[in-house]
């Protein structure tokens, strides 16, 4: 038990470094006669991919997942579902010079320091690529969620000091930055060229909505819907913070103008705002579930910083290679899919308790 | 399983309702023969404890914790700590108008539609009283990491729009409101008592610093340790959002400006800056741990609010009873607790892959 | 985690040694909206606890339980269920001479080994006293069983070398030892008085028959319903061994002669024989489940035995205080509960996937 | 979670069908820097493939084991570590006709009963094949043990009423049943040729020696050290039963012939006899673990035998392809691998509590 696992009853556990021979995934705890084909998987996967587009970084991989075990004639069989993508891509020279080196904001350092060995090889187990694993298992976990009408749309609000002023679900997929307002990522794109001619980076707000969840999903206590969620977003690299509905603005609120009015809509129990974030002690409340991460700027710059080396003596680094100028596209497919797992996992749980 | 539970190795379990016989927690994976009695714990609770200031609720809890088992001749055995609190003010009265109506930004309708029953006197489990067990078993933690001469301080930096100008550890626990800058404390004060007189609740913002701790802990992947640590405070009831470090600021910053150069401070690997508060990759990287996490104003005011009853019709309510009109205050120790939790597991890990 | 706790959905975490203050435990995961009283836990504390009858030990205590969480209004609410049993007969003056010596067949040695120190009073964590705990959450779960139409039966097949030639479930209750069989009870008893007299103890076997379940409970590879059951049997300290079905006669026949014919019995699918004992790759089958258990002879005899003392040296010790020459009799409610608490547990597991 | 993974520190996880593309083994949890190579795992593998010998399966299986993740340079990095095996000799047309029958003794109809649909193919998920990826994950367990100087050893004691008497470690791999007793292995090997001539199969015991495993080993309660054996023992999908020590025949001894009494042996605490297998109270006590494990005659036999359609009629069944006659020599080292798994969690377990 070392962190490479996630859910309680869809629980999905992750391998491989970015320099290995393959990355993979299993998930225990599928429920067995869904439809299911690697063409499923591969939908999301290609949304996650590097060399995807301009602003991304160009190495090639092109992330063919294979299912190993678990499914049967196009359904799932309710035993552990394998998927297993062979690394192509892996220039490990761009690395190698990385052996004797830390780089700052990168794991190199804490690595070393916690297991006393490191795979220096483009991060290792500590490379963004194990993201892949999570997008393949999220892809399953969306298609349980499809069957119970919930849906989950991740989009990036901001790059740097650009924010998308308004909110348009039909063009996230139009743009390269997967923006929901068109015109800002016009901008956000061009201030991302502009940080990579400066061999630089830039860091953004990814906002979440999941919508048709139905009220009763999340524990109370120590496993709250916000609780598991936060946990599912900050287990991604990049990920410096999040907020849930009102989010930091609330402490700048009275009771009075945040607590969210009970009203009917339609027979139907509603609040007439969204403060809470569609989350009410732990447990989903059949408003719309809000929330947004802090996306850092990526650590691995061209321009020269100071650093140490392994003897702690200063060193001169330019990370090179090919790198995302800013994740927020990329980072996007994997907000679904760590929000799809933790969903599903709340469903199974729920069902439980039911009968 | 129905998240009463938290952690891996140092695994606290809590029980209990606001309005029932009692409260308490078992602590399952304590080490044996570390120092321990009841007066350890009550230091913890009286800072949580409510009637504790002009400020806070005036209900009368005394919160006398029993050791029930796992000490024996005032030290820890190594089999399963429980530790019992007695409910004594329970004026269920208060709470009996409460059956037939939600309480807007409470649990009450969530719980109904999660379990089909609820427990309606005073929030019942999700009575912020549950966290009197969490700060038991954060004590019991606290004393684990003492031996690791890890320490741990959370403070109000803001209440409202009033925020904290400099971070002096040592008054903390001299001021009413759990500043650490006794000027700015007095005029949080002075914005808690203005919104009590206005029948409302105000929210804030606390920050925590964790100093002490060796670079190493924390799991790659699912469990980061600031996954951990997110998942911890947002498992608060009344937090609404976390950031580590830069935080939400990251997201405006370039790469280059972001990432803390490693620099050697008399021998020892550390950072220039520390954007990335403390944790790099996911594990504990010797730098100070240092968050900020969201409090929203609290859901019970005595100001009249529009809701639904159980019928679904318009209603109007006023939350009677004693009620805080700051949080803040008392979820300090509480945010202590889960994030000394947190850590007491995450070095019992890092014990077990050593050697 | 210390392996205080058992079950996955079902999860019961026990506190408490044999003479500190108290023994209890909570439940995370049972279900809503099941009817539960205190009465329906204390009948099942009823059989187990001491000084029930002339064969068993004469010390006295009462186990009174107290629901102190978790039900509302005479039904369970879906929160942590919690159980205390005030400990009263505790007589630590018997037990203050075994602090300095190893009693033989307990756990006195190996806790040390273990902890590096030992609550010496009455085996403390390691007293069957805590077997209490069990039998109140069985109580629980043979609630939800019971709404399942699951029904469980544990009997005494034999003692030392008296066996049970007749199972007749209608009797259990009506004998002291919980045999089967009236006559072949007689003679146990007869055995175990003889045995008493002699400052002896005696063992026996327990045979358990699982009414009504389902096909379909129980997970593949590792989580077999018959591992469940082993793990579930062998974590009472009295157990020696357990068999499934035809279990190590098994061992001599031949794959025709054990192999169990699928036959169609009024329209439903079942088997003519029961050899595999009502589990067929590690699910149930909906045969009848029944497995035996080996349950040792009491290590603590009041006849003269060799051991050592703290500083190795040879020392002779008589267990003294009231115990029982024979412990069938009271392990019977201790084996159905956690036979239930294992049940529930797949039960819910089982509803998970549906859907 | 649907029973695919085992232990709690040491965490393993399998996947893979007998006749997909492949199967595989992620272990979550390895402690950094064990060196570790392909050559250290075949070894094993090479024990427990099908067309070791004469009175095996005659399949052709090279079961090659390839790394995945976790090894770096030759050791062990801490990570996640995955081992896959490519499936070759996959006869499908051998089981094509299965696709309408429930073949006896095996999982099919309670698969079919519990999911709702099962890969008919070789068992699927329910094909000993699996084990393969549990020897795979023990070698790596048996490198952790190893370093801690503990060593397995498990044999045929007895194949039908043929028993071994005498137990020499030394000549295990000496023939092929792995029985510690020349003589008696001659006799067992003519007992399986016997059955397969008569289209029939054998049962029998394996017996399992720990030897070198400190005392202080398992977790009382629900985690004994014997209770999470007989898990792993019972989790092997042949086995009918278990008992440590003395065992079954416990029950037919008095307390003070069954007691082991301490004695200091070379300054060291002893037991004079070992009654016990090398366990009290769950929690190992110096001496050497012993337990014996009831292996039932395979199920897959060439005999015809009664059975039912998917339509519940009647049916004949021959179950044609190639298989063992008796299990037990392949057993062996699924055995030691389930074992070794157990005690290298029990291991890590204990250092989290030291310090």
């Amino acid at each position: 038990m070392a962190g490479n696992s996630f859910g309680q009853l869809f629980k999905v556990t992750t391998f491989g470094e970015s320099h290995g021979p393959a990355i993979g995934v299993v998930i225990d705890g599928v429920p067995p006669r869904i439809p299911l084909t690697e063409k499923d998987i591969q939908v999301d996967l290609d949304r996650r991919r590097p060399g995807q587009s301009k602003i991304t970084t160009q190495r090639k991989e092109s992330d063919q997942v294979e299912i190993l075990s678990g499914v049967f004639e196009g359904q799932t069989t309710g035993t552990a579902l394998a998927m297993l993508i062979r690394n192509q891509d892996q220039r490990s020279k761009d690395y190698s010079d990385l052996k004797d080196i830390f780089r700052p904001g990168h794991a190199d350092y804490t690595f070393l320091k916690k297991f006393g060995v490191r795979d220096y090889r483009g991060g290792g187990r500590a490379s963004g690529r194990e993201t892949a694993c999570r997008v393949a298992a999220g892809a399953v976990a969306k298609k349980i969620l499809a069957k119970a009408s919930i849906t989950i749309h991740a989009y990036t609000l901001s790059v740097g000091d650009v924010k998308a002023t308004k909110v348009d679900l039909a063009v996230i997929e139009k743009n390269l930055v997967r923006a929901p307002d068109m015109d800002a990522a016009e901008k956000m794109i061009a201030r991302i060229e502009e940080a990579r001619k400066d061999c630089d980076s830039l860091g953004g707000v990814i906002e979440t909505v999941i919508q048709g969840c139905p009220a009763g999903l999340g524990d109370p206590v120590f496993d709250k819907l916000n609780a598991r969620l936060a946990h599912a977003m900050l287990s991604i690299g990049t990920i410096r913070g999040i907020e849930f509905g009102a989010g930091f603005a609330a402490t700048q609120m009275r009771g009075s103008a945040h607590n969210d009015p009970f009203c009917n809509k339609n027979g139907a129990v509603r609040t007439a705002t969204n403060h809470a974030g569609g989350i009410l002690g732990g447990i989903s409340s059949g408003e719309n579930i809000v929330f947004r991460i802090a996306v850092k700027p990526p650590s691995s710059i061209a321009k020269e910083q100071e650093t140490l080396d392994l003897e702690k003596k200063p060193a001169k680094i330019q990370v090179k290679g090919r790198h995302d100028p800013c994740i927020c596209p990329r980072v996007v497919p994997v907000v679904e899919a760590m929000a799809a797992m933790t969903l599903a996992d709340c469903l199974l749980i729920q069902r439980s308790i039911q009968g």
